[in-house]
């Protein structure tokens, strides 16, 4: 072998990295938790027809599939959904609601590029069993509070839709298909105006009606302003039941406390399993890809051979999370914990401080020791570029009086604490 | 599709299993830390050669391996050293020690069986860029300390050995194949004495020297031990380095506070880069597989094109800790966080029992509101059989009076909170 390296498109996560991303799953789980949800967890090989059936076969083409010694077609796991659905219905006997969240890691065989590697990790979130404007105002919250818990608060944006209400704008307008004129509009903000509207005049939607439509489209509504922007296709739609539930939410939303949360007729999500609702999270200046994505899918569970069962749900990948928390500061916060380096000198001061420091690791402390024969100076400098917070001497001194001595390398400050008060530290 | 269905030798976590799971995680990274370890991560694909260089071919016969759409021979990682030491050899800025920790996912196409699934998590400790006694003492010290944070203390036995020590006594009794007896003795347990004397003695091991290795390694020694034990062989092996090292370890475990920790003959290890210490944790009764395994590995870095590094470590895979931690109850501990059940009568009294709800979750607190029409009787039935401890319940009476009612459901006890003194909760 020529040469150890590691898979082009995949990431290595030193400690400087992974102490973040420890930090911001540990923000993830704990937040899910204050709302009520419960963790669960599925293999990362499952059979391959399980996201054909999903989601067809242009995902499937993107996956890091292949047949096993077994002779089944399996395929390392490209979405969460699907696992979560199989799970779902294989337990007839839960109570409902159900309200799981999860941080599975996906591949995805396509070509690397910023914020979006061959494999990530995703944080989801599904709500089964109930639905509603309390429900989808829940899990919007939800990927609110994870973001404003890591200190992006009024640094992001949700755009909130609603598909039914969408369905009902293209109806009035006169698609003639309104599923692929949907995903004409899912392009809405990759390509121009001009390539846009060219394609939904093919469609045969064309002169007032398209200038209303893009004019429609071109922006992001408060739900105050909703009703006017909406009035200017076809006053009926106020009476339609998805715009109800879409301003509703977003009044609910408002009322819980999070704002920058918009009606954007934009929005509508590719995929077309879903059902309601639809959301996607943004940073404000909008120089990323999606931070989360989400929505309802009520008729899924039946695709998998279920009942039907309500579901709303979202994901949040790690990458651009990632980009945006740096883009930000946001990680000051991370790693705040108190370190120390203890030296001992001599092979008596060194057993002594191998005392103190199985004595304080049992207290919670972060303690390491110079396990060295550095001298005294070699060490201090070292337990500093190694990135130490303190340093506890144990030399004759200290043992003859049964002390340490405390040092504060950023400050130089040192105080003596003595052993039998080892938990002040 | 005919059935939606789970890959055979995998498992689904269902939140009560799931809740469990991220305890003994949780448990690992804090010790890990408080032993000042630093946190990595690696992908889950990496070229399938690396594991041939490291381990040959029966472990990549038993991997998840495939060739991707780019023609590359790649495989789902059956084990987390090739990958540290990948990543270790890449980064020559870093200070040395360099202490890592991680819980990768680890795939093995082979039969399940209990406590051995096809894909398992496994924590990793690594010691690189120090060796000694204190070092040896350390990384036990951690596997042990991460046991007794989860209740295990006192339930489950170390057994250490050293690689030369052990090559020392095979040499001295007549051994003209040291690595090929040394796997033979690696068979101790699982097969019977006749067995495995008839394999050394076809090797040439004989009479009473086959009689007094037997007699050896059919026991287990305390460090004072050690040296009457040996004696039996050749009482020179005293002088051995191995020795010195293995029995000072053990003193210093001890004096570390870490009892049930035993000297081992037949502990060997199978994989053949170890070249020191070498360690293995076990339930008091032997009922299950190892807990835990690992050693010194000096000679590794250069196998991966780096230079010399000293290196100990160890995994601990999940399956097994988990069929013990079951086996002695020792879940109690886990998720004893108070859930709260909010109920509302009305459409006001939801909307205020809304607010609570978003107040209580800012305070840190695990709430989920009731969002069905059900009645107050049903409503308390349900919040009953999912488990919540307390509801909190906001009527008529308590809009007009500015509170809540807290009900603890196991005892049944009211109490009245005025809505400004929430936190009190």
């Amino acid at each position: 072998m020529s040469k150890i390296e590691k898979l082009r498109g995949f990431k290595d996560y030193y400690p400087e990295d992974m102490e973040k991303r420890e930090w911001i799953f540990q923000n993830m789980r704990k937040i899910a938790k204050n709302f009520g949800f419960q963790p669960i967890d599925y293999p990362s090989l499952e059979f391959l027809e399980m996201y054909r059936l999903k989601s067809g076969d242009e995902l499937v083409n993107q996956t890091y599939s292949f047949t096993d010694k077994g002779n089944r077609e399996i395929t390392l796991i490209p979405e969460a959904t699907p696992s979560t659905m199989r799970m779902l219905v294989a337990r007839k006997d839960l109570l409902k609601p159900i309200k799981w969240y999860n941080i599975p890691k996906l591949w995805r065989y396509e070509e690397p590029q910023s914020g979006r590697n061959r494999e990530h990790y995703q944080f989801n979130a599904d709500y089964f069993g109930e639905s509603g404007v309390f429900v989808n105002s829940e899990i919007i919250s939800l990927a609110c509070e994870v973001l404003n818990s890591m200190g992006l608060k009024n640094l992001y944006v949700v755009r909130v839709n609603h598909r039914k209400l969408m369905e009902a704008i293209l109806e009035r307008i006169g698609s003639i298909d309104v599923a692929s004129d949907l995903s004409i509009i899912d392009h809405f903000r990759k390509e121009s105006v001009e390539e846009i509207s060219g394609k939904l005049e093919e469609h045969g939607i064309k002169g007032q009606k398209l200038k209303n439509l893009v004019s429609l489209l071109s922006k992001s509504y408060r739900a105050e302003e909703m009703e006017e922007s909406l009035s200017l296709i076809d006053r009926d739609l106020l009476n339609e039941s998805g715009y109800k539930e879409l301003r509703e939410t977003l009044n609910q939303l408002k009322d819980n406390g999070y704002e920058n949360i918009v009606y954007d007729p934009a929005t509508v999500r590719g995929l077309s399993y879903y059902t309601g609702i639809v959301f996607e999270g943004f940073d404000r200046e909008g120089k990323f890809r999606s931070i989360f994505g989400g929505g309802r899918y009520d008729g899924l569970s039946e695709l998998f051979q279920g009942p039907p069962i309500p579901a709303i749900g979202f994901g949040m990948g790690d990458a651009v999370l990632e980009n945006i928390l740096r883009e930000n500061n946001c990680w000051e916060s991370v790693n705040k914990d108190k370190t120390y380096f203890i030296i001992g000198i001599g092979m008596e001061g060194k057993k002594v401080a191998n005392h103190i420091l199985y004595d304080l690791r049992r207290k919670g402390r972060k303690v390491s020791m110079d396990y060295s024969d550095r001298n005294l100076t070699n060490s201090i400098k070292h337990a500093s570029s190694m990135g130490f917070q303190y340093i506890i001497l144990v030399g004759e001194k200290e043992m003859r009086n049964k002390s340490i001595t405390l040092r504060d390398l950023a400050s130089g400050e040192q105080k003596i604490i003595g052993m039998d008060n080892l938990g002040e530290i």
